[in-house]
């Protein structure tokens, strides 16, 4: 951007309308305009060519009818409602919610024993002061990335990661219970914004890109210096989920990805300048893609050559520009979605401010490690002009890259090898179509596109507006996730689906390939805490056990439940006690859960069949205090409740 | 239920099984039967006919293709999550959810001072106390019941209300904004259960039955003397949301509803024992209903005839059997659902442990109330037997009731006027069709059915288990709204709907009846209290300011945005300031919501266009702290942030 005067910042008053006097969508057009010619990048000379597809009825069957089943479960982000959907495609139902980051009545998650400690245990000590001053857990989130564990890069169904901008952490979900079982605090970050698994050999690290640059430590010093402030880059143990290294880098980082071999990362880098105000973000007319050298990485914590930082001890290695365990690639103006295709051969910065997407050659990255390679542009095997405003590609298995416009709003089809033939001077056009989308889309993702097995039927568009396209709902719109089929030479969208809350990103795996169970395992160790405390109350099987404990001023309440009936009925305590109700759902049918909840005592909570569940509340108010089943589980569902009588102290 | 073994509740040990050695199945139907015995009735002798269609597509069109907009909205409740889901009918796509008694971080629901005031200031004292252990607002509610205000039997397109059972909580949605602005829970009750507006003229109550029966006051007095317990139904005034008067009642309260006069209120009773354990629960073979004369009401509370209980200055009726105020109507065992038909004539009650409804012609109730009437069983006009374990009716306009039946699930087609035939001694059948559903039917509802203007288009049925119907998601199963298509003589399903957390009930209304805002107005209330905070610092217009101002150790930054910058971006406080922003978003373009997250300080809201939103926390860590916008605004949405800097105390 070269005219200061559109970006000025207006820190004192303004007239109330737009500060550019122009509205939103001449905006958008002008900023593209600008960044076109500020990147000046001129790297294609063909037509946006192929036309432009009208919406039409597909060729692939997307009904899914009464009974039948979805040939793909989708998990979505729930964007700033800090929970991931898991949904059926191509019907496009939501099948669960899982509650990550959120709170949620529900499944009683920021409410249970069990939910609270994964909530609070992988805080940093500044997370859990945080937390401290709201109950003792975060009371949001926002979910951005969902990711699935791999191996060989194939779906391995064990796991879904997702991370938290907002409170900078990163979650996984276990997917034969679909429950978040782990949650860890990135320190030395402020934005965990890009995050992926590592696709091979199998998902041992999680790579997290921290997006805000503060001073490190950030504890009141170099406040007025943004040149100090600094950003990291982040290895999390898939299995442990605690954070093995970090590394200092120059810039923002913006999202990252990962190779089909376990060596490389990369992540894009937008505001390489380090401002910290617009206009100084918009200096420069190109940003960098950083490749993080995971075994180099490793190496050097291994022989101790890393620093910590504050009250964190993770090793943080130096990855800034020079450092021989990263690798800074120049692109245009402020990338921002980073793809690796399924073939594995290479990854693609999108352009955002650039009409462009970069497309770099995975195998020439050993060269520049190995020091025969001088200029990394060197990588860059094309930089094919795709669109205004490129955010994200996915593939289709057949050599085809789909890359959401958000100025645009259209998704462009490619060809990768052809976009590769151009870069090296040919004459081919390798835009095979554009698709109007509705409107400014953001992410989209392909069935399986992230994996080795991307089978090219449908692409899900993420579109950040829907204005007019659904029932007015007020002044917050929903966003809009579109259907396409992709199964044959033309995409055409098949479905308008509205959603809450701006869900970031979405990943789609076979049916196949996750296999949850039915009901829970009593051996599972989600149950380890609770049992390890019955054990010591003398208690050895908790399906086997109605009994109420005292201990002092604490009290336990171990019962059972079995539709329409929990079978203590009434317990009595004293006003200050400490209760805890440890509830276990003995029904072992399918689909028969139960539930617990204290009327106007804000708890409760789901019990599951054959899970058990616990809660920890005072007795503060004298009187009687009906407990009972939420989840409708029998004709005599109402029925199914007991009372706490809390005596006056 | 006769044998009193089977329904035994063991308090100590349970065998880890069915406490009655069968498995669900069979046991429902064993309730069933016992039910059926133990109620002792033989209303019906016909067959179940009919015949049973199998599912099949419908004759008018469900799909709503790309762009294309549905022709209803429908109004979910969304069950334990505690908030509310606007539905497009046909197309059963979630529109938009609005948090009601939940917290949510996409909007800043339980975290903006807006959002906290209509959560806190509507409790009761002992309500205030538990959510000031909890960081001064509840954390879950379940909602229940949402109906939609009336003006002369019509949806005027106001409001839309909702009750939570969990906490005893009645909330109004403005349909204008889709906005929760009122919030108020019903004091000397557990479990705000049944909940209708007034259908006519205008809705100007909200009825509201209290389901559990508790000692009144609940102080710690008469808890080991459960005959002493009683539960009260209140109106709440529509307009100002405040308890106007309760009245007390025997037995449980389960569901209520309402005539098309505003002369009667009417709610089903179960447990008519007052028991406090199941099988005291089943005792005898009948309960009833209890018709509330609400002139009559309104006369007493105006003459003083009334006490308050305990802390509640709300005056208390005396509504028990014997009073002049109500008509107890007995009933088959445990009825459930209580529906009012569209043409106002009937109300009918759903018999869950019978296989009966019985209808009630409510111009015979003022025959009662005059005295003209001795038994209040003359009021019975049908008591059709349409199957096992009725829970809700729903209407086509056409004269037929649609009734779920939990145990057989299925929902029978019946005919009322060929009911009240039959119950005269004619040889009619009243069952015109059933229809398999999956699985376990609760509410059902058709397309404006609860008004006088039921249009027989589309019927949904809420069933409570969807086991084998969707990919499987773990333990913890979705629930599976069916749309059924009722415009011709046969019902059919056309689609299966999982969802998340027991949605209890949906109503649908015309497109054309509910029309909201496309942004927010700068002179909605909504904004009164932050222009008189405003107003204070000397500031007349949100739109035009952006400064910040220091009281004592008290900051306020009063903020504009426009995508994508932030006014301000940077301000300095000192460690331990207690700091507000007050944030107006001056685009005016639909659709156009900003966020603003405080990185790791978990504060997050929404701020569509031309709305002000504020939130207060203390600045208690030192350092940099990013804040940004969330929702994806602008190609540069990215960049769209500003710093806080915390100094060191």
């Amino acid at each position: 951007m070269k005219d200061d005067e559109k970006t000025t910042i207006r820190q004192e008053e303004t007239d109330g309308g737009s500060p550019f006097g122009f509205t939103r969508r001449e905006f958008f057009n002008a900023t593209a305009t600008s960044a076109v010619v500020g990147a000046g990048l001129a790297a294609g000379g063909w037509s946006l060519g192929g036309g432009t597809a009208q919406a039409a009825e597909g060729n692939q069957d997307f009904h899914v009818g009464p009974g039948e089943l979805d040939e793909y479960y989708g998990f979505w982000s729930g964007g700033q409602s800090g929970e991931v959907r898991v949904m059926g495609v191509p019907s496009m139902r939501e099948l669960m919610r899982i509650p990550v980051f959120n709170w949620d009545g529900a499944t009683g998650w920021g409410i249970t024993n069990e939910s609270r400690k994964i909530l609070r245990e992988g805080l940093t000590p500044a997370g859990k002061r945080r937390a401290d001053k709201q109950g003792g857990v975060l009371r949001n989130g926002d979910t951005h990335h969902p990711h699935l564990s791999m191996t060989d890069g194939s779906y391995d169904g064990r796991y879904l990661f997702i991370n938290d901008k907002a409170n900078s952490r990163v979650a996984r979900i276990r997917l034969d219970v679909m429950k978040t079982d782990k949650i860890v605090q990135i320190p030395n970050a402020q934005a965990v914004h890009g995050m992926r698994p590592q696709k091979a050999p199998k998902t041992g690290y999680l790579f997290c890109n921290c997006e805000f640059m503060i001073p490190q430590p950030n504890d009141g010093r170099d406040m007025e210096s943004p040149e100090k402030y600094k950003t990291v880059f982040a290895g999390v143990d898939a299995e442990t989920m605690e954070v093995k290294w970090q590394v200092l880098v120059d810039g923002n980082l913006d999202n990252t990805n990962a190779d089909f071999k376990g060596t490389y990362a990369f992540s894009t880098c937008y505001n390489s300048e380090n401002a910290v105000e617009l206009n100084g973000m918009m200096r420069k007319d190109r940003d960098h893609v950083v490749v993080f050298n995971i075994p180099r990485i490793e190496e050097a914590v291994k022989k101790g050559q890393y620093k910590t930082i504050g009250d964190s001890d993770v090793p943080v290695v130096d990855g800034t520009k020079g450092s021989d365990l990263t690798m800074y690639i120049p692109v245009p103006k402020g990338p921002h979605g980073i793809n690796t295709t399924p073939d594995g051969k290479y990854f693609i910065a999108n352009g955002k401010l650039s009409p462009t997407v970069t497309v770099v050659e995975i195998d020439k990255l050993d060269d520049y490690f190995k020091g025969g390679m001088k200029d990394p542009r060197d990588a860059v095997v094309a930089e094919p002009e795709v669109g205004l405003g490129p955010l994200h590609t996915t593939f289709d298995g057949r050599g085809n890259g789909y890359t959401t416009l958000f100025i645009d709003s259209q998704v462009a089809k490619w060809n990768i090898e052809d976009a590769i033939a151009a870069f090296q001077g040919g004459d081919t056009n390798p835009i095979k179509q554009k698709l109007d989308v509705h409107y400014q889309p953001g992410h989209n993702n392909a069935t399986l596109a992230e994996t080795k097995d991307a089978d090219g039927k449908w692409l899900m568009v993420l579109s950040k507006f829907s204005k007019d396209r659904f029932l007015n709902v007020g002044p917050l719109k929903p966003e809009n996730d579109q259907l396409i089929d992709i199964s044959d030479g033309d995409m055409r969208i098949v479905h308008d689906g509205p959603t809450f809350a701006e869900p970031h990103d979405a990943v789609i795996a076979r049916a196949d390939q996750i296999n949850p169970n039915k009901i829970w395992d009593r051996e599972d160790p989600w149950f380890d805490d609770v049992k390890a405390m019955a054990k010591k109350d003398g208690i050895d099987d908790l399906r086997m056990t109605n009994k109420v404990i005292r201990d002092g001023n604490k009290v336990r309440v171990y019962m059972t439940s079995s539709a329409p009936q929990y079978h203590i009925n009434e317990f009595k305590v004293k006003e200050g006690d400490e209760v805890t109700v440890v509830l276990t759902n003995v029904d072992n049918i399918e689909d028969l859960t139960h539930g617990f909840t204290l009327t106007n005592f804000d708890v409760c909570m789901e019990i599951s069949p054959q899970q058990t569940a616990s809660v920890t509340f005072v007795a503060d108010e004298p009187g009687v205090h009906w407990y009972y089943c939420q989840w409708f589980c029998h004709a005599m569902h109402m029925e199914m409740r007991g009372r706490m009588l809390v005596e006056k102290a």
